[in-house]
């Protein structure tokens, strides 16, 4: 069997003067371990309110300044937002590390959805000087199987190229959907996506994770992927217990993490830490799940016996 | 529970060379209080006659600068109005602060609506120089829902930009509109785009006001947009007295002011300059409603004593 | 009551260096008035070829030079042509003065019309002087309604900056039209219309004349159109008495003018120059109906007798 | 009556110092006649392959290069082909002067065609230097009643502007085409399509032979072109006799010539240039049908004595 | 018979400085021999998952990189792919000659498919200055008969002059589909396409296998597209004699060579190269039918005595 690449190759379209700048963002986004714990905000925009308000959901969520307050002290790569959150509040957290999500639109469009550049990737340099924050990359939603397909393609590909022309790593968020598309957990699907993601050069693709999530079906998303690193999606709210144990297998799997949301904002600042500093263990420290969970489940058991 | 920042935070695009200027402006629209009363006078484009004859509505108002008769007296923070009518209007009023409404579109279209860009930012500053009137800042209309929001998020962040970068404060108007939208008053679209007005940098986001009017959903709206601040929409002419109400309570629940148009201009200048200075007393100097409609009381009455 | 602007204030878009050319257009274009007859030559584009050839209509209209023959000698304003046929008989017609009407369509679509730039401001002025004629002013066709009225909202916006930049003063043509819109002579549809030209800025609008064509109705829609000044449609051919007498009345409800296309051009180059100076004598010299036609009404007499 | 124009004027658009080029492109191209013989050879593009293949078609049609081999020693005004094949033929073929058709579609889409430029005027006259031939003037298609229809309409205005600002006359393809249009002969329809032309200033205008072909209608479409020269299409391949009636009456009917494909590509090189050479004794020599067919009905005879 | 021109001109817009550079390329890409043996990897984005994993298919072609490893040793003229897939794995297998398909999207999308640039020339020249690989021509793909292909038309025109322009030569993808589009592998749609590569001056075209795959028909095709060389798509994996018997009779019929992908990617690097050495003499060497496979089938023959 013939030797593959390891997944340390520089895009060749990094220019060799970029390469420090390039390797710098790299390591601050992967805590230098070549995965990624994303802790998604770019919601605010795209899921509007009711991610943030409601049964269930802390009532600091419906505050977007929360999501900082959640950032600024927990162990993930980067927090993913947009620009005008950046400009809003980049000033007053820039211990935090930002990947910048280009695009974006409502989920009131459900039909051909299509997401154009909110700010491009020399305002999101720009902005990032000003307000004296780390920008370790930047993010692109694709939506294909819309009508607008391809000119997201299009746009996703010029990002790439600007950004690593920048010195800057891309994650790409890629989610099949549209007339055709009846089941966007299939697994053909996403390692579709996943060759889509490294067709265009991305350094990282976020897709769901596939359902049934087998550990053949995950490493079938991983290795379409090629040299692009995959990270699943966190998904809708779900019990604790099976967020560890998903993660715990896509890693296995061979992805390289995962991008969180729902499953941490909307819970109080403290909680938010706690459930973000098991994912750490298990994406950074390669811990098992029984050593990433002690304290945790410690903390869990001694709040239960409190009631 | 963690210390928020106050709502007095620059927004990191205001390059520093500009926060001088972004400051003067600032303090202009919001009178050195950070509030807002914004007579609106972009409905002659976009709600076309109707709003402006008609039964019990003043026969003045049919002429457009009966707007302008209105505005140069009244303790308003800016008149709101597109580019054409500060053209042919602005040198003679020129004591009257604007807000230029950057983008129009009329009523004659609902599904889908769309709103383009009728004049640059770089040509309105020119027109404020050649007019001689004080620009204090700019506006623009988002439609989330219909098929053309990608296109104008992504304008309006550009505006939102580009402004700032000039040390201009920026309104966005967000109406949700569209097929799958059943009810436009609802709190938790409201919400969502004072969401979406945060996440684009927005200084400033003129939404409904949601029903019921209950403090709980006014709060849940402000809070949503975090740094930035909330005014909500006069809407269609009511009787006074609950206009005082609903304003009121909007600013009990933390909104920072009121757009107000067809409540006002379908008045006679004097009626008009009336309800401004309750709505003034209420917005800039914190009166209760008692205080704030103490002499517009007493006139009615004495009009009313007269028929 | 309070006092009101006169009509002849600049538009704060003409640089001050540019008044003296604005002032001279301006002049031209009005007969030192402040009002305007225009003949309109764009609908050899606009109606194909109905209008110019048939039952009634006189065989010299098929010819387009027809409208230069006509217009070479009578008491027009200016003739309203595209800029192509402008280029082809312009140099030998230089003694007219020309509005160039810078969008066209045809009349083969009429479902959300849509209608584009065939010449440049910059090149129309080029042309200008190429050929040796006055180029007193430029025109632009909205539809409001058409699911395109955004774009042509945004361009004619453009244009009017524009051509006030170069000292030329504009005329909108603005029809409201599509699935919406049931009467296109309503009076509210129409003084909507002239309240998007004045929030447009434009120096002239061009509508349909409301039915039915009342005093009240006139007033209204000129009224609406603030400094913008209104020319109705002279409309498909009607008897010319009906013609003199709704000029008339229109004169008197407030408006500026005429536009007249096929009332004129679809007779004689004699016959055409009677009827223009019929309307002349109303438009410019204010005079009665009795006095501007009065060597008409000798000369139709004598033919008659003639028969 | 009035006098007319002759049709020698030069348009205005073409510079002063351009019009030394465009007078020699302009004799080229009609052989210092004013008329024109033109060989269509963009149908390649715009039919496909079944013109070109199929019974009762030479077998040598079916090659590209055939169209050259015709051309070459043939007495037409200018071959029209698009950019890419000038490119693979020009040079070799470099005796042949060439109108390069500008935009292109297949016949695969009916419903609202539209047609982009393939190639820029400047790149069309860069191509005509490298390849050593003469570019004689430039092609674009117009399908009036199209939902594209303003964008061609605007495309082709700027193609006129533009070639004629570099000396190249301009011949116009228009074809009214859509939902609405009905009957594509109506000598309406084709008279309204020539006032377009002349209202874009175009210098030949190719359209459809009314039906019936009637000396009025032909005279009535070539009136309303004005100073635009009118040449009909030859049509699907019909009997000679046939095509040398109906051009022999276009001609009368005050037409500037043919434009002709199918009725001369779908024969031997040899037969083709008979063929060619009756036209061009019609067209530019004025010569009778009796005079013009002499010397091709002998030959016919000889041949089918033979058989 | 008249004496046709070779096939070895240059296209006229390769300018003459540029003549070196594109003999070169052109050189490389055909092996010296103006013959064309494509692999194909662009499907990665095109046909997502479902062809590189299943069953019947090698395990190791879910692995982007299983391209590569085939390309690197086996005797094609280039590996057609995405330039994302250049800049990640361009650098490490710079050995083999690219050429760079410039627009793509996925298989998602069937009505009316759209495909837009990915990577302009330019900064696909940089980037294989970058990585250090032989850049040996472009690609582009065209689908006519969608609502998308004046666009497609256009833009492919467009990447030919400027590719020319460069020293590059341009293979199309034209695929006929859509709507009015009954049978995509009838021989007169086919070529068609032929004929439209040639009027855009394409190098070279790829073109679905005519059905019925006579001699005639292949015939057709090639000789539609005059300069312009033929090479056809291997298609759907199927039995290898079939696949040898095929492009035998193709190459008999004039064809350049063949576009593989499945027929070679779905197998192991080992037996994709057996394959390609028998395609390779028979595109390269003109070796028959029975001198091309006497090694293969050898091979083939000891391994099934093997099992």
């Amino acid at each position: 069997m013939p030797k593959l690449l390891s997944q340390l190759v520089y895009p060749a379209d990094v220019p060799k003067y970029r390469r420090t700048i390039y390797n710098t963002n790299w390591c601050l986004l992967t805590k230098n371990t070549g995965r990624l714990l994303l802790l998604a905000g770019d919601q605010r925009l795209e899921h509007l309110n009711n991610d943030f308000f409601g049964p269930g959901i802390d009532s600091a969520d419906n505050n977007p300044e929360h999501l900082f307050q959640i950032a600024v002290h927990a162990p993930i790569g980067a927090l993913a937002i947009h620009y005008g959150l950046a400009s809003r509040y980049g000033y007053n957290y820039r211990q935090v590390n930002y990947v910048i999500k280009l695009n974006g639109k409502t989920n009131l469009i459900s039909d051909d959805p299509d997401s154009h550049l909110l700010a491009t990737i020399d305002q999101t340099i720009e902005l990032s000087k000003e307000a004296g924050f780390h920008l370790v990359g930047v993010g692109y939603s694709i939506y294909p199987g819309s009508r607008y397909e391809p000119r997201m393609l299009a746009e996703a590909s010029q990002i790439i190229i600007e950004a690593h022309d920048n010195g800057l790593p891309v994650i790409l968020w890629i989610y099949p959907r549209g007339g055709k598309i009846k089941n966007e957990d299939d697994v053909s699907l996403i390692a579709g996506a996943a060759g889509v993601a490294v067709s265009l050069g991305a350094d990282f693709v976020k897709v769901r994770a596939p359902k049934p999530l087998t550990m053949k079906n995950i490493h079938r998303v991983v290795e379409a992927a090629g040299l692009t690193k995959v990270i699943f999606a966190g998904g809708a709210n779900t019990s604790h217990d099976k967020l560890w144990h998903d993660v715990s297998l896509e890693l296995k799997g061979g992805s390289a993490g995962l991008a969180v949301g729902r499953n941490i904002h909307q819970y109080s600042v403290e909680e938010a830490r706690e459930r973000l500093q098991v994912l750490a263990a298990l994406i950074y420290e390669n811990k098992t799940l029984a050593q990433a969970t002690t304290v945790f489940n410690k903390k869990r058991h001694a709040k239960n016996n409190l009631k």
